[in-house]
């Protein structure tokens, strides 16, 4: 069923819950009463059931053939998002007499040490937050722990509009980093890291997932932390169940995992991350073309997800706020603590979006400038 | 738009996830590729949004309408299940130095008893466990703890079939419940509740949250545990944020509430109640009518949600599930710790659905009997 002719949809520029592919929401609807062959709809099978088994096993499948994951890493789906995790790492990998080293890089680096620093010692390895985050802390300003429990950090800052180009290197501690906001939006080097997580809610699906990829070997930290550890927290319990120790939000794997499909029909993560590279492109030369735009985040640091960028004044940005949605392109605001615009380009996110928004600019410039 | 008449449904059994409201299903499946007026998913939309602000808002006046819940109470809608909440409770609500009553009437109850234990004191208030919890702890048994910091209970249990008719008498101590699996089912009295907490997937939705309605004065303690528990792990943290902290499961709101209008259309919870006691009655008077099968549940504690029963062989039973299971009767299996059938009739599900099991049943003692 094609209804896209008939209803009126317009761009949607948010951070985060954030544009899904047509084809991914025309299927949803197309089986929404009843799965093909089932007679449930897939809000209503169990999730002990054959049906959603194979959802399950599906989409694990496909998330391990997009990003090549070998079979010593878990692929988890949990509950409460990235916030959780933030807790989650340290109650799992941080042991006493441990130290945890934290890069921090934006908001929600700087939320994710907080909640460690309830659990354990934690390093401050780097902050750029006296610089209001504007640029990523560079490898020469990393002061890590040796033997250090793990490294963290957040491959893309939603809110500040930067994002790791290379991974720093950490030698052999074990790193963790919170992928949010640009988990396949690109190529990933999986076996770089030992801990990956990212909300479900920008590039993967509708919120209510965690995707989460562990390294085995990780796992007997939390196998020893049994008896103290509450369960819904420990990630050995959710790896030994995969991903079906209580129940999980099946709906919400499921659309996951037409996500993933979408992916793998688009090219994968290197088409996908072709695709991104230029949409960001015509946004950051738009932005750069005469000094009407500034571009917020260091140019070597540029997200190429949240685009952010401000104007001369307040006034005027509330203007091209107003005027952008009036216009059918929506989200627009950047985030409440730093101001001015933020344009969310996720992989679904269609390049007409991107040339209308850029018309919009130009348009806007020419009346305001 | 109505598919119903083209798309082959059957009668679903399941214990949760669970059967839907065609209805509720049916909006679902219109609005799913733009809100009317929004021109975005209700999967893509930002829950910053006006939109979802006004969906969050709105569910959460049908949660109050429904059951009279008063300003006192805080309405949370959290991620992690139930299984979450039973960590969460304790977390929370046990501080150092107290003991926390539980009445232990089932599996469930006693998974979240094991749980406060890695948190703090625990009192085994009563248990049925020794009796395969076939029937419910009485009042006469109850050995509660003067000055406990609560007392826990389950209000039915799923497995086994049991349900409180009457809540049990706890003077002043804070009483704390799991509905998980009779939340809505009927009237229910919020005020002798300090806490109670369910997940969606069996009266309230799909799966994907928990509803949690907490008293306001509780929130003390953990405001007092603010700088040492897990920030997604404090009441305190959502009753301020209005479920908002981080990114909520933000469809599963959205079919939550469609569900809550469902039921208000339906008369609300006094309606329901009958329904759902006639459901039962008709079940149960199959199960007695001439010993062939079995109830497994204590008659005076027997659950209208999950009716359980056996037959005189688990080569009978196996024939049965097997048989109805091809009759288009999905899900008669009972947990796998307890073997024999269960047949889960939530709010949901039709009562021409019970009729049809009830012929089954009839037809089947004719053949095997």
């Amino acid at each position: 069923m094609n209804t896209r002719t008939t209803i009126q949809r317009i761009f949607n520029f948010s951070s985060g819950p954030a544009v899904l592919p047509c084809p991914v929401l025309e299927e949803i609807q197309r089986d929404l009463l009843a799965l093909p062959g089932v007679g449930m709809s897939v809000l209503e099978i169990s999730h002990r059931s054959k049906p959603f088994e194979d959802i399950l096993a599906q989409t694990e499948a496909s998330v391990r053939a997009i990003a090549g994951i070998r079979s010593n890493y878990k692929v988890l789906f949990l509950q409460g998002g990235a916030s959780t995790q933030f807790s989650m790492v340290p109650m799992n990998l941080l042991g006493p007499g441990q130290t945890a080293d934290y890069i921090d890089g934006g908001s929600w680096a700087d939320k994710a040490l907080k909640e460690a620093r309830k659990v354990g010692t934690v390093n401050l390895a780097a902050s750029t937050k006296g610089e209001g985050y504007a640029r990523l802390p560079q490898q020469s300003e990393l002061t890590l722990t040796k033997g250090a429990a793990y490294v963290h950090m957040t491959s893309n800052n939603t809110i500040e509009g930067t994002e790791y180009k290379r991974l720093p290197e950490v030698g052999d501690t074990p790193l963790v980093s919170d992928t949010s906001s640009n988990m396949f939006s690109g190529p990933i080097d999986i076996e770089r890291h030992a801990l990956i997580y990212a909300g479900s809610q920008k590039n993967l699906g509708p919120a209510g997932v965690a995707l989460v990829i562990i390294r085995e070997d990780l796992l007997q930290r939390s196998i020893d932390k049994k008896a103290t550890l509450p369960t819904m927290m420990n990630y050995a319990v959710h790896a030994e169940n995969g991903s079906l120790y209580n129940t999980p939000p099946t709906f919400t794997v499921y659309a996951l995992g037409l996500v993933m499909k979408w992916i793998i029909a688009e090219g994968g993560l290197k088409a996908i991350g072709e695709r991104n590279a230029r949409k960001a492109a015509k946004l950051y030369a738009e932005i750069d073309r005469t000094g009407f735009y500034r571009g917020t985040a260091r140019k070597e640091d540029r997200s190429l997800m949240n685009v952010t960028f401000r104007l001369a004044s307040e006034e005027l940005e509330q203007a091209f706020v107003k005027e952008s949605t009036a216009a059918g392109l929506d989200g627009l605001k950047g985030h409440r603590s730093v101001g001015g615009m933020r344009a969310s380009i996720y992989n679904a996110f269609p390049e007409a979006g991107v040339d209308a928004l850029v018309s919009f600019m130009r348009e806007f410039e020419q009346r305001r400038g």
